[in-house]
């Protein structure tokens, strides 16, 4: 993306860049502060020492990339959010601006790495967490302030809306799962979506940044789509309803109760006609009520919300 | 709306204001430097001169007025934009930012106005003109940063989509008109709405400001819902469709092709199933496909974009 963006980001923005760094549990914490060759980086391939030094851990590899920008994307640990809140905490403290698509430091460190980013005159940014580079986290400040935000229900989990998807075609359980994960949808082991915790987090990062509650995942009300038979989806479609895995928050005189459940929808709900990868979430204001979908994304749509943040970081 | 998010306004935001003018075709041009009550405006009870001077023209209004942000809501003028641009000069002359919910300037004058804004460090914005308050121009450039818009499909207009559903229960079309009226959506003379001339200056707007394509009013293939007939729209839905009034811009290798036109949507189309005030759009980009709704707004929402704009302008 950067590569792809690279004459708009000069041209337009006025923003030029080099890779000084990357790390992996593969290649260990590689960095040249001259720059890797990002298409070299792309093909695996790697150049001869000592044009490039291989640190022992993230603060040495840090202090010899010496970025301004650090991009976080390493898998969710939903129960602690590390190592990535530990990565985030040491690139912030080195002065670099933390771009991340891992939704576990923001449900679990959210307002330490936000005051530590505020304090350095930093900013931590993490569009790409919930719908990829869809307009979320960074419209609510910019283009809805003084918004008061009473809720939201959101369609967020793709693996569970294939899997419903397939089986009200006729497929079992396994048989759903195993498609969705030969369309490259759902991972290996795809627990986490099936369970409900990956749209659980989803919901819980939502309502810590944009409703400012200090929800913890454990308070997130969460049933998976694994009870639900081939015969109850079924029936459903057959009676014009569509089962869909549904996230909801909602303000309540008690703070904020969110849960993650699968419910029926009638097809007169723009939210059941969404299929594949669409996902979408409407939110409820006190002003208007608005919907935001974002239609069949692939890779490049998470790529473009790191690429989106990184230049609100450094513009 | 500026009195129901004061507190808010101060608290959060750091804005005081004060109202030091108002102007209509009927009350003429009122100022006072010290303010105007706000609540005795919102009655219609103006206090005892000397508290307020009448002034002859906008030039000397604002000269007296001394405002910081000038907001413009006069009614589209679709010909010409006038004398909404000329007024907005004047206050952008006069070193006041200028806010629109009129899509004439924005379709007549915007990039000599916005030019002039930047000459003068100061913001022409103009949220509330297409889907009020719904982020759209203001969520572009900060929210979607070096994206490639290629082209978009809206619907944009309350009035063609109130009376279409009528037809579709069963009324002739100037009684789905009348009932438009009824239920304050339609204004008094419906034309503009009827003949696709309030989609058109939209889809205009949108194509001038983020596609940056100097397109002109006549330029857009309009078609409008009075050749329509209730056998039509009800053999539609029979047969499973809905009419919709669609609008289209698309860039091509011609430049910018613009449409307005009464388009049958498959009910499994999302915007089919969008009733009344709903308006909707979709977003074609390189990245992703990006669809906004905006539910059942009411003139709060148009009244939300202003003051989204204020904020923007004076933070």
């Amino acid at each position: 993306m950067l590569v792809a963006k690279e004459s708009e980001l000069r041209g337009k923005y006025d923003i030029e860049w080099k890779i000084t760094g990357v790390a992996s549990r593969r290649i260990g914490w590689v960095a040249d502060p001259n720059g890797l060759d990002p298409q070299s980086i792309l093909n695996h391939q790697w150049p001869e020492a000592p044009a490039w030094k291989k640190c022992q851990n993230v603060r040495q590899w840090l202090a010899y990339a010496d970025p301004s920008v650090f991009f976080e994307i390493s898998s969710l640990e939903r129960r602690t959010g590390q190592p990535a809140i530990d990565h985030i905490k040491a690139a912030l403290e080195s002065g670099a601006h933390a771009v991340s698509a891992n939704k576990g430091p923001v449900v679990h460190a959210y307002r330490e790495l936000r005051d530590l980013a505020r304090s350095k005159g930093l900013k931590f940014l993490f569009e790409s967490t919930v719908m990829d580079g869809t307009p979320i986290f960074s419209m609510f400040p910019h283009s809805l302030p003084a918004v008061e935000l009473r809720g939201f229900r959101g369609l967020l989990n793709s693996t569970s809306n294939v899997v419903l998807t397939e089986m009200e075609k006729g497929l079992s359980f396994d048989e759903a799962v195993k498609k969705a994960q030969e369309i490259g949808v759902a991972e290996t082991d795809p627990s986490d979506d099936l369970d409900g915790w990956d749209a659980a987090v989803k919901v819980a990062a939502l309502a810590i940044v944009l409703m400012d509650e200090p929800l913890r995942l454990d308070q997130v009300d969460r049933t998976g789509i694994r009870a639900l038979t081939p015969q109850q989806v079924r029936a459903a479609r057959a009676a014009g309803m569509r089962y869909k895995l549904i996230c909801r928050a909602e303000r309540t005189a008690d703070g904020v109760r969110a849960s993650v459940r699968p419910e029926q929808l009638p097809m007169t709900d723009p939210f059941a006609l969404l299929e594949g990868t669409t996902s979408a979430i409407r939110f409820d204001l006190d002003v208007f009520g608005l919907s935001i979908i974002e239609h069949k994304p692939g890779v490049i749509a998470t790529a473009y919300g790191l690429l989106a943040d990184f230049i609100r970081a450094v513009k």
